[in-house]
């Protein structure tokens, strides 16, 4: 089923589920809608309100609209919160594209090694380093297990066609005779996207810092993060040993060249505008990270234990008497 | 009414109303409780969790363990969440007051001038700065319009006894007077207790920084901050500002010096131990104050909506069918 | 003088100043260069390492390598510290002009008020707002003593051409005026882009803040700060109290649109190489704002006191003998 | 060589080596002096300015101001800056002896398990502990390897006196053999002070959170950190960890019962006025940490480059001509 799509669910024959074209920062994604007598559910699932995706289409903030407005309009909204606490919006992926180009371009002339990282799943962010990778006349190439994995995929179904000499390689001998054929060929004529952004010490980014692959950092190399910490001391632990064993190597690091796939503030803001919905329900998180978000619906009118239901997985709300 | 004392409310006869003493950064703090045939109702007002105050009795948790099991225990509980949110617990008065002492106690050989600044509605910090002025040789004062007035009237009410020749001046001209007695018989033989402490624009000791007062401070002064900025930007913009134009005249800052009135973390744990509520609502705080309360009451059983209740001024909540 | 001009200083004969051509938020910025026969004296003036400045020419990160490299090379380089504690390097101007497409193509379909601030000075955004206006059907209107002052002063030095029917209004009555002319004519064909952007008491946007202009926020308009807080106590605390005073009146925050005008970590890196100078002489900042610096510097060979040279104004340091 | 003696070294005749008591983290801590004819070395180690430590005498400004008057004065100070960005002054240990005391005073009525966790070779902490554990009626005793090494070291050279019955195991065995003692007679009767204090992977308090040890921490146990967690990516992702390893097991957190050993901004002002020496050096950090010491130094009229010397190990500096 594919976003736009609806299909009838169930025996009643008035129940009928639907697809919502979103953005986030995997390709393909959607929320779910589900249309019955009493009103729509809508199950706001992770996205961002993206009018310039790099790949696929904008969020189709015209059918939510309609949502709202059609019929019993909207009964229930659920909402993920991740970032609902941070002011402002998300930028669109053309932000950080914007931003990645910009970092590549400034070490143009640099004559030694440049590696890239990111999330693996981003095909949109990989696919912007693959490109690049050319226009600054180095030959990218995509190595690691899952970065292997998901842009296999991606290809396969089509959502983005790289150029046939991009080589992909996840098993530890190929990753090492590619690293071998790199430094036999010149660091400067490759761009190595590579797993670990997160300082995960398994990670090819990681082992590349203990100095465990053929890849060899020399003074001035450029290592660029395209991806943001994920804000847990375990995690900032690792990325911080990363970028120390990185660095002793003489690697120079560009970090945060991202934007999240969450909502903040005034996306948020806009999704109720649009939605209208009769009773929300904050999901995905803590009471923590509820917090903003009731705040913020509570400015727009509703309130706690009326229209507003905080709970937890688990609990059920009834709404229709 | 004092702390531990009890009278009938209402015509039925069945419904009490006790005040429990507990411990605050204001001097006699109280927590009132109503004991109905359906259980007794906790009303948590701001509180420290102290042991060892420095004036008047510890916490009576003995009572509120008492309430909590005898009779119905205790339908509701209501409690203010200021600090809920901040890990371990908030430490005694006495923590405190040995801090404050070691640093007077470091400053005893200098020979220019000390300020202390402190809340004047916390008489026990006051009558502390006052105790260790002497232990060092100096002479306390007690000056600006609210030091005045409350420590007047602590005195008056005989919660503490100031030795008599402490001056409280509170008028302009007369906190000049004692500015300029201060200059001419030397800074080094006097402790000013000013207000001021959030840098607040006419207080007296930003009148001080400002050179507003007869009081001129010299390099290697020390000004004593007997308090934590409240953590709101507009606050801390002005407590800068205070801070900026006494280090031009030369003052040397010493700050922090200070123990919250609110419960963290542990203490609202050992409350609800104390306690056992069956129904639990916190209070005095937006969703965002509420947040690690709830999360904290979830860990130890309670459920949101069943009886854990977040809500706000004016909502009503029936806990009993 | 223009940049890329030389011209003889001194009655030597032999000692040239150079302006090299820079990116920064102003128009036309130059770093100096004396050329004297010991060698370059390459005094760096605040900049950011623009590779696609949105009005004029990038850096000329070429001749600085020319003058690396030519003659005796670079004596002494003095450069701005004011972010080289900050990692990675300062994105393009043109990252700041497609993060604001974006937000202001994310509020297209709003059909209320929308206010853009900025720095006045910053000729190249208040340029990028003026034409996103017109992308998202709205007047552009330039409001404010400095904003009238600094875009009028550009726009006749030939910087920049706005449209002829753009206003621009610096005194009160005539900015009244048009204040009221938009309330007539409807705010949603209007994008006002006015002074205030750090909470300034008396900018156009903390008075409209405060209601003591005749533009009137309504729920849900729309405050656009293309800048970041100065940070500073007292600036973040102003600037919080005129985001409040726009809350209050219903406005939504949209902030951080911006980047900065200085080098930061990776940038200083890339103007070492380039220069390869003999001496470096930190400059601009207190000693916390050298620290990083010096760090970098000695991470690439240099040594305090031997060729990296920590003073402040005033002081004489003999590099020749 | 005891604090206070001197001694003659080399062979001139007219050097003399001096120990100054300080007081620290640990037990028995000096500062050297070196006596010249044109002047005192000044050699600052890590000390804090405590005048009521808990174990020791007080650090010897007396001696420190003699020494800065006497003869030549002094000529070179050298001092560690770790906590010289800090403001105010540290605290004595009897301030977090104090505030321990009051932690413990809370839990008196605890009936199931407490553990404590510090560092080992804080002999003066230990021994707060092994006093305050009798004080609510628990038997203290010391687990881990170093924890045994540090406390029975201090024993056995005679600077503090635990009381014969107070365990000190440190080989896993015995380690494991306590733990089940304590587990069989009852937990309510033990204060376990154990090593782990910074969430190192092997330590005690971590194996214990793994449940590797027979000691069973049930819902509502108190475990205290009287340490601060050392601030370092790394280290806070390993204690961030140990906790949340304890806390799922129904631990509940005391932490940062401490104070520091080193300096704050304020000690250091009050050791320039003491030694009034002719040439500061900074020492013990990199540039960042040197910075806000060089900038205090320069509010008391040093000079960069003239008699404040920013240099780093390996370096000479000829201070006399």
């Amino acid at each position: 089923m594919d976003a736009g799509a609806q299909m009838q669910i169930g025996d009643s024959g008035n129940v009928q589920l639907e697809f919502v074209n979103v953005t986030h920062s995997i390709i393909d994604a959607i929320n779910p809608v589900v249309h019955t007598p009493e009103g729509a559910i809508v199950y706001g699932l992770d996205k961002r309100m993206d009018h310039s995706p790099v790949i696929g289409d904008p969020i189709d903030m015209k059918r939510f609209r309609e949502i709202g407005r059609e019929g019993n309009g909207v009964l229930a909204y659920m909402e993920d919160c991740t970032n609902a606490g941070r002011k402002g919006r998300t930028p669109s992926e053309s932000v950080a594209r914007r931003h990645l180009k910009d970092v590549l371009t400034s070490v143009e002339d640099y004559d030694g090694g440049i590696v890239a990282t990111t999330f693996s799943s981003h095909i949109a962010r990989v696919s912007s380093l693959v490109e690049f990778a050319r226009d600054i006349g180095r030959q990218p190439v995509l190595l690691g297990r899952s970065m292997e994995k998901y842009s296999g995929t991606a290809e396969r179904l089509g959502f983005v066609d790289f150029p046939g000499d991009v080589g992909m390689y996840g098993h530890r001998k190929s990753v090492d005779r590619t690293f071998k054929r790199i430094m036999n060929e010149g660091k400067e004529n490759y761009l190595p996207i590579v797993t670990g952004h997160q300082g995960e010490p398994r990670a090819m980014l990681t082992r590349m810092g203990r100095g465990e692959t053929p890849y060899e950092l020399s003074e001035g190399d450029k290592v660029i993060f395209s991806a943001r910490v994920i804000p847990e001391p375990t995690n900032e632990g690792q990325r911080y040993q990363s970028e120390k064993l990185l660095g002793m190597q003489g690697a120079r690091i560009y970090d945060d060249i991202h934007v999240s796939g969450h909502l903040r503030e005034e996306g948020h803001y806009e999704m109720l505008d649009a939605l209208e919905p009769e009773h929300v329900i904050p999901a995905h998180q803590d009471m923590k990270g509820f917090a903003p978000y009731v705040d913020l619906a509570s400015e727009k009118g509703y309130q706690l234990g009326r229209d507003l239901h905080v709970t937890r997985n688990g609990n059920i709300i009834n709404l229709v008497e």
